[in-house]
């Protein structure tokens, strides 16, 4: 791939350490994501917690997306002001506290969804909306083999019934197959724990007699690959940007990171006493995300042999074989961080970059919103 | 320790997840810091990267401090424009593109200092401060054993001269050193390695006939251990707020947590369906450090059995072994991170607490400043 993601002139103006987009990429992966939904017949709900980003949200709606898909409510109030209209929290919020509140305005504004796993989940929510004009629909959340929220597959029709004796409209079912992380032999296989999860849990909502309208699936490692019946909805999200993760689940070669639409620029600050060289993007700006399956905290580009293997506050420490080139001091490298949802999390803005030229600068508008 | 950090009432209140600071416990770990530096005659100059706040600084001023060590120009760009008149940049920034201009803006606002440990960085700072009215002090970097940026002592006389040379000011040598995070067992070797290699550092500034009048050694770990002669000045940050590496390397008992001035208030918000519980306080808020010496991504408090052994972005899983209590649905615990320099830089604001009240909100100015 490219190493160098702008032009002489617009790389010695940056001022590092900075997150750069590439448009054209971007709206490629935007673009295959929404065609591939398309043929399969299945609705795209984008998560928007990887770009957090209006601009970014609005491109994914006008290829197509049903809506977003947002982690917090905080995010959700960010992207309803901003036009999006079908907005689903896809996490088991608790109403309670100043949540309730928000919760009730954000319905007022947009078509909600939120998810739930708890008879506390749905006692809160429904406690929340008792008299309230619009209330959202809920979805129960299923583990579907990630071990992290949600009920086994055949207890989500028990929920439902709770939810729906409390006041609650439930529309249907949803799980994300963390599992697919662990390792590229694990995407097939969790995209079926996925499918089979969801049927399950479908099944077990009919069985009490309630009909699912929406069953939805969601990671950008699976997407591909269960995008099929009884699934009705996709949610992944990395996609947009793709990532270090993303390349290596695929399977892609790390010379033919051609999806990567997102890059951090950094400056060489040092070459250290004793070999490699530092770059001053450390943790607060590539995050601390690592894995197994590959070594250090992102890829260098151009700097195949270089291998960045701490990461401090503002410090990024590459090794360099004895030999292999390493890149001068003052010099910019381009990072493609190994998780970039935490990255565009770090910065307030997106260097938008087309032809190696810099077009535009996007604001982050959701960064932070972690309530 | 107190494992609830608010009266219930003011629990209730909050929207989490979020970082509450008990006032009274920041001002007694600011206070025991100046004291003890004040007791061996050395400077002190906290590390402004933990707190990144006016109002966090001002105290430290306060209670002693000449003035404050940051990270970025950003960083010291905040505190200038905040009051802060002498500021330390210990990091070998390399003063070109936009970094030049803003670095001599600075110089004329506050007393400035930076590091430098190549004669790339040396030449970029003696370029851009040529014919300026206002130019910094120089400290020279060495590496003392951390293996992250700085000379060799015994190079740094070399570099000195030429800084010199360039038309810089040179004032002495610096150093951090990191490998007292390793391990509690580290932390004493780690401030002779820092003593020693700041009296090298500054022996070869002799020899070559320059005087140090700074000799700057730096981190919470080594703090109360290197400030002795030759050293003149030390830039503990974590002190501030205290954290769970801190807690782990001062031998503290995790039930005798009585330092920590800073938690993270989370909402239990699932149960999972395989045993446990789920927080909403991911790797968005608690960042993503472990460490092989604490297992999980931080403690909480009154559940010492559970460990936090995941954080995705917006869900911490913790397991709990059979039998042992576990927190309700929509009850909040508080949680200790492992690193709280991150944690801060996540969020835009502070919850002031005293006496189990909240007392006031303070901004995280300085947050996100990377550049």
């Amino acid at each position: 791939m490219t190493t160098a993601w702008l032009e002489n002139e617009a790389t010695a103006a940056l001022d590092t350490p900075i997150v750069v987009v590439d448009l054209d990429r971007m709206d490629a992966n935007i673009e295959r994501m929404a065609a591939l939904m398309g043929d399969r017949g299945v609705a795209l709900r984008p998560h928007a917690k990887t770009h957090k980003s209006l601009r970014v949200g609005r491109r994914q709606i006008a290829a197509g997306a049903v809506g977003l898909t947002v982690a917090t409510i905080g995010e959700a109030e960010v992207f309803a002001a901003g036009g999006i209209e079908d907005l689903f929290i896809a996490y088991p919020v608790i109403a309670a506290g100043p949540k309730a509140e928000r919760l009730r305005r954000l319905a007022e504004r947009c078509r909600l969804s939120v998810g739930a796993d708890s008879i506390e989940g749905v006692t809160a929510l429904a406690s929340a909306f008792r008299g309230a004009g619009a209330a959202p629909a809920v979805l129960v959340e299923i583990d579907s083999g990630g071990r992290r929220s949600g009920v086994l597959p055949d207890a989500a029709g028990g929920l439902a019934v709770r939810a729906i004796d409390a006041g609650l409209r439930v529309t249907g079912v949803f799980t994300h197959a963390g599992q697919a992380y662990r390792g590229p032999e694990r995407r097939s296989g969790a995209a079926d724990q996925e499918v089979e999860g969801l049927a399950m849990a479908a099944d077990s909502l009919r069985a009490l007699g309630i009909e699912p309208t929406v069953i939805s699936a969601g990671s950008t490692p699976t997407a591909s690959l269960s995008a099929r019946p009884p699934v009705t909805e996709e949610r992944p999200g990395t996609y947009v940007f793709g990532d270090r993760q993303q390349l290596v689940l695929a399977g892609d070669p790390a010379d033919d990171a051609g999806t990567v639409a997102l890059v951090v620029a950094a400056t060489v600050v040092s070459h250290g006493a004793r070999g490699g060289f530092l770059v001053d993007s450390g943790a607060k700006i590539l995050g601390k995300d690592t894995a197994p399956y590959a070594p250090g905290h992102g890829l260098v580009l151009g700097y195949p042999d270089a291998v960045l293997s701490r990461v401090n506050d503002h410090h990024g420490i590459a090794e360099v074989p004895d030999g292999a080139p390493r890149p001068e001091i003052g010099e910019v490298v381009w990072i493609v961080p190994n998780h970039v949802c935490p990255v565009v999390n770090l910065v307030d803005e997106l260097v938008v970059a087309q032809g190696g030229r810099i077009v535009d600068r996007w604001p982050v508008d959701a960064r932070g919103r972690n309530t």
